[in-house]
């Protein structure tokens, strides 16, 4: 099923072969129908179990004195503390909360090979702790430093060689990006593409496939992990050079005609140009200020730490929570871990004509685990039932439209983030279309844009956060 | 000589209507001879008394118990602190030394308008305490955040309003950039260009000049200030659209055109893709790790605190000394603060020719200021008395070729940086092309970049160095 014989890449940009790749829906290297034998395949051999236990028997893991902190026994991989969030500026608010600190620099990489004149990334079938659906597909790497490291004493990754600077093929994109900033504080992740032009070994639970492949398992709830959303997000794929004789088979084929009209589309044909994008940003920047400092778990208020988990009172936002795991997959066969276990969430992208063009409605979301105090996230970014008993007026703009849409609705597929972190942490992602002119009006934390716009924000930092860098890989589907 | 009556902006790009203004060098609104004498008067006029006082006489200023730190009493503007810096990663490195703390964000803003179908900025002559040249161009409004919320007490900034959320025109460039990471710990400013239609009067020193005028008073000593040079850096000037019939008076017109074809070169013309060099960055970025923590003043090794100043032991990098002023021009007419005086600085950038098409030698400059680790330097930026007694191994690279080059040298110019932070603050600022094919041996700190790479990096925040962005404004003097 794999070929091992790589051919040269031609001279065509890396944009236009992402494009020649992304319309390879059918396979080259791997027949759909092979694909899914293998994912039958690797779900069959899968073995991973996973125990809720107490916090304070987790093995491992120990709160500090007064349970101020819960933290590893080495010290390393993350920590969970307490924050006391202050926002200042045009919102002001201040509230405490738990995040998971671990202010370092993961890799997620993506190995990408030519095959037969196509294109083609290594998918890895991956099983995490927190995942619902256990097995999903990640990005051929998915390294936090402590495992490239090597602070598990287990095995090391395989095809990391292909990401670090000796060894490393040619760097199709490369770029770090922020994760949750309401759950992480200050994590980051190094989002890379490399092609190579080696025989690359096929391991278990790899397999070869086109961008066309990928885009349309972002259809099938659960299986594109958030991992591989945020660097497939990523690829500099081209806006231009697609193909005369093209055959759209995607979903919904008028709109998947508009989105790459969006895509083409000139600043002329935008709402706001993309300096003015980024002004907005810059206001925010230097209005806002975000003081994060840290006080013990246990005097957070509104939060009750006991023995087994750490919970907002009311139960909204997220619990934190322990598991024991075993697998006869990873590199170490059992550990203990703190997960992040969260209310379901809804991620939402309204999109609309202004003036003929397709746009997208961003927010500016300001969050504290943000190296600079705001990026751009989807319409709609929550927990419904956050808002359960909030007065309409304090519920999050537009959330009210995006659960109650029946028509417009382009793609709606439940979605989990990260299963090495997050417990059952499952988003319904939407892209919405909506012809209410009133969805036009101004509102002061929310902007029109085309999707060449947002697009060109992702090879550089602190633009695009992770729900918006998700939904772009779930719009990726439709065309 | 000042015209009030401004025409609308046509429908030509703002990149193309700045190449325009950049042809005009001959004037508009204001000739070169009326920018002279108005140059002339204003200097006539400027009154500034700058004394040395010692620090411990500075009024509103005092030392905090045992000298830790120098603060305002009223806790505003900036602080002199003691920084232990340790860097780990390929080059490790330990020291201490003083930083100026003023984690705000200022604002520099140009204020564009068109005349006669030409852009014009209006300029500033402005005297600081610190300058050698006290009055020097300054954009529209150079305002610390202390200035626009009246820290001072003072009058109000002439112009600001422009530049504010509400009132403000067209936004054509918006950036937050760092300053001197080696002086200043977290301190950006927001690099703003703006285009209004309205009626603007003109103030006593203040003048429309075109792009075209201020490019050329670039070959002035110390006569563009360091916020001119980093705003002008931001112009988003369009790489073609030069007229057929253009004719170039630029100094070296053979150099000229290599910068224009620099300019214009595709990616497939540069030594390195764009994502190389991005890679490159997040390379260092992964693998450094800076650490900046507090260290009381008194106690910074190498450093001496006395009543008068604090300064390094060997006369090395810095002393901080006290000034107090009169001034019948500023906000306030008398004031008296600390000033950072360094040694004097050269600040260099190599260019050659590779595979035909001009490059120019850049330098992964990690600084302890900076935001994000590392940043785009020039190819040499230091001052060399820091070095005189250092063993050859130990100098800078580039720095005995730049000091010793007779041939090549393109720009040669002494220019300030920030007189109101820094006293005698004087570069030399340097732009040689380099035939030495030997330049081109691969030094791993070190990137050849085309001039629209570069460029292209002035959009975004932490790319670019703000002795980098000087030197592009160097650069933008000789086309």
């Amino acid at each position: 099923m794999i070929s091992q014989s790589g051919s040269r890449p031609e001279t065509l940009s890396d944009g236009v072969r992402l494009l020649r790749s992304g319309l390879a829906t059918g396979g080259v290297v791997t027949t759909n129908e092979q694909f899914a034998e293998w994912l039958t395949r690797c779900e069959g051999t899968a073995r991973m179990r996973v125990e809720r236990v107490p916090l304070t028997q987790l093995k491992g893991w120990h709160f500090t004195e007064g349970r101020g902190t819960l933290m590893h026994d080495s010290g390393k991989f993350f920590r969970v503390e307490g924050m006391d969030i202050t926002r200042t500026g045009a919102s002001p608010l201040s509230w405490q909360q738990p995040l998971i600190n671990q202010p370092e620099v993961g890799i997620l990489g993506l190995l990408a090979k030519e095959f037969d004149g196509v294109l083609h990334f290594l998918m890895q079938a991956k099983v995490e702790p927190g995942n619902r659906r256990q097995l999903q597909l990640s990005p051929t790497v998915q390294a936090t430093r402590s495992n490239y490291t090597k602070v598990h004493g287990g095995a090391s990754t395989p095809y990391l060689e292909h990401f670090l600077p000796t060894g490393r093929g040619r760097v199709v994109a490369d770029v770090l990006q922020s994760e949750q900033g309401t759950w992480f504080r200050g994590k980051r992740n190094r989002n890379m593409v490399v092609e190579t032009t080696a025989v690359v070994p096929v391991h278990d639970n790899f397999c070869w496939l086109t961008f066309g492949q990928i885009r349309r398992l972002m259809a099938e709830p659960n299986l594109i992990n958030m991992d591989s959303r945020t660097v497939l997000a990523c690829l500099p794929m081209a806006s231009s050079g697609w193909p005369d004789d093209m055959v759209d088979d995607s979903p919904t084929p008028a709109y998947a005609a508009e989105l790459r009209r969006s895509f083409q589309a000139g600043e002329a044909d935008a709402r706001h140009t993309s300096v003015e994008i980024r002004s907005w940003l810059n206001d925010v920047r230097t209005e806002t200020e975000l003081r994060v400092d840290r006080v013990p778990l246990s005097l957070l208020r509104d939060w009750n730490v006991s023995d087994d988990d750490i919970a907002h009172r009311e139960g909204k936002h997220f619990k934190v929570i322990g598991v024991s795991v075993e697998s006869g997959q990873r590199e170490v066969t059992a550990w203990s871990q703190p997960l992040l276990a969260p209310n379901p969430g809804v991620v939402a992208f309204l999109t609309t004509r202004v003036e003929g063009v397709l746009h997208v409605l961003v927010q500016a979301s300001v969050e504290p685990g943000f190296r600079d105090v705001v990026e751009l996230g989807p319409t709609v970014q929550c927990s419904p039932i956050n808002y359960a008993d909030a007065p309409p007026a304090e519920r999050p703009r537009f959330l009210d439209y995006v659960l109650e849409a029946t028509e417009g609705v382009r793609y709606d597929v439940v979605l989990s983030e990260e299963g090495g972190r997050f417990y059952h942490a499952e988003c319904r992602y939407m892209v919405i279309e909506c012809d209410d002119p009133g969805a036009l009006e101004h509102h002061p934390e929310f902007r029109w844009m085309t999707i060449r716009q947002i697009l060109a924000m992702r090879r550089h930092s602190n633009y695009l956060n992770v729900q918006t860098r998700s939904l772009l890989a779930c719009i990726g589907s439709l065309w």
